[in-house]
């Protein structure tokens, strides 16, 4: 049995709890936004936690990677933001880890509003493989391991407190049906995209983003089931954003695997996002301001996209 | 080091081969055709050998097992068609074991006409996961590398012999340019259509089979590339079978994933395929006659999609 420490770069950062009056305790207890970053020692999983310390000044941050003691970036994020970066050793590949883990942060915050899947690897080679001949079973093994297995697990044993958030994320409407409590972000790739697939290769990295867009979809249905439908408008489905403009367009060519209601697919964001400037993140952040449902799932491109 | 063990139930059945004229040495040597069928002791597999024995009376069987001492529906095969299977011991999830039964079918054999990639599983514990909570990290596992990782692997070390092959399955059309040399069957299931699921669940089941389609979308572009297009038409294509009707009819819906010319989607199939008739494989069959390609890839429904 494996049980995860709860690294703490700073004094712990619990989401400041906004206490209610005294003699009304049938009101809930307010809470500030509380975002667990998962695979955040690098990549788009920093720059997430970056975005939301700078943007959402309320919110507090769960920053989980493998290794906390490395994390030097991590480490001097949580110095310009003294008290709201919490870091979590978490190693998504072994499932009592994650249970650990999501055990402590239900003792500590009691909830989540936002979880972010980040961490994913191309090929434990560091080199996807170009032909078959590259193709090894216990490449490919490595890869959805982690790349797909990881991030539903960590849904597995996060979303019970996802589904106790108070929507501190996302763009609220007005009606109390259509609000939601949590937002669960798996990060995918345009070449996870069988549709979109015309030049082969990277078996292994296709094959685990192909695999983690169906348990994506799988959550969305399951998470959503017996809650308000999902009150997205098609232009913010299937929008996408070029190089020049950053407002989001419509696209002509809907996603093939993703067109459910409460998916989010951004084909084409890759390009906002290099050279990693924090900045490039708000497009991505606001999308999620855009999605109205009680507990829903984005899909998008990482930056392995960028050169498809 | 793991190796495989040629498993032969009756006198070792190599495909009775046409010799040249005497004296003209340079014309290539012809042959029967050699199908192998991976996954054969049962379900579709075994009806795959059953089919191909009584329809291709010249045709070589290689049925594949893990344990072809309990493959008694085999051995009944066998005695009903005297020399003409090959049981041949091989565990999908071995890669060193997949590499060795390759060499010795290369060995014997030469090359392969067809190759049926066919076993596959619900679930380690033979029931599908109905909800998250079901989920673990070892039954996902566990059912990507059979369902998936196999079939890939299989593909890595057959391909060599299917492009050596002499088109003995599938209906080759006179442009000599135009003609293919062996065939590859993946089997898939309706299940694995991210755009085709609405109620989930299943979760390792559907994830195996969408990563299985990604792989065999790359492998339909890599197998494919630098040799003549394919010339299937649309109808073929898109065809679907209803319970009443065994002829072929055009889907208006067009299948999500795997829309590419040379592969085939049987999205309802699966009607014609209960209660296990060999016959009722015809229609399947008779697909493969229809394409044309070098090498081509067919992506099918399985039985699981009966109760869908």
């Amino acid at each position: 049995m494996t049980f995860t420490t709860l690294y703490v770069t700073m004094k712990a950062a619990h989401a400041p709890r906004v206490q209610p009056p005294v003699g009304v305790t049938s009101l809930p207890v307010m809470a500030a936004p509380v975002a667990l970053v998962q695979g955040a020692s690098r990549g788009l999983g920093l720059q997430f936690c970056k975005h939301i310390l700078t943007n959402r000044t309320a919110a507090a941050v769960i920053a989980t990677c493998r290794n906390p003691g490395d994390a030097t970036e991590l480490r001097g994020l949580a110095e310009r933001h003294p008290g709201r970066l919490t870091v979590l050793r978490l190693d998504v590949n072994r499932e009592e880890e994650v249970r650990g883990a999501a055990e402590r942060v239900r003792e500590s915050f009691g909830r989540l509003d936002l979880v972010v899947n980040s961490s994913a690897m191309l090929h434990p080679s560091g080199k996807g493989e170009t032909s078959l001949r590259d193709v090894s079973a216990q490449g490919v093994i490595s890869t959805l391991t982690t790349n797909t297995v990881g991030p539903l697990i960590v849904a597995k044993y996060f979303a019970p407190l996802l589904q106790k958030g108070g929507g501190g994320f996302g763009q609220q409407p007005p009606e109390k049906a259509q609000q939601h409590s949590g937002i669960l972000v798996n990060i995918t790739a345009k070449v996870g995209s069988i549709g979109d697939n015309g030049l082969g290769g990277w078996y292994s990295y296709r094959m685990s983003k192909a695999a983690l867009n169906m348990a994506t979809r799988n959550l969305s249905i399951e998470l959503g089931r017996g809650r308000p439908k999902v009150g997205l408008s098609p232009q913010v489905l299937h929008q996408k954003y070029t190089r020049r403009q950053r407002r989001p367009l419509v696209s002509s060519k809907s996603p093939s695997e993703t067109s459910r209601g409460d998916v989010f697919t951004h084909t084409h964001m890759n390009t906002d996002l290099s050279p990693w400037k924090p900045l490039s993140l708000q497009p991505f952040i606001s999308s999620i301001n855009h999605g109205r449902s009680n507990l829903h799932i984005i899909v998008r491109c990482c930056l392995c996209c960028y050169s498809c």
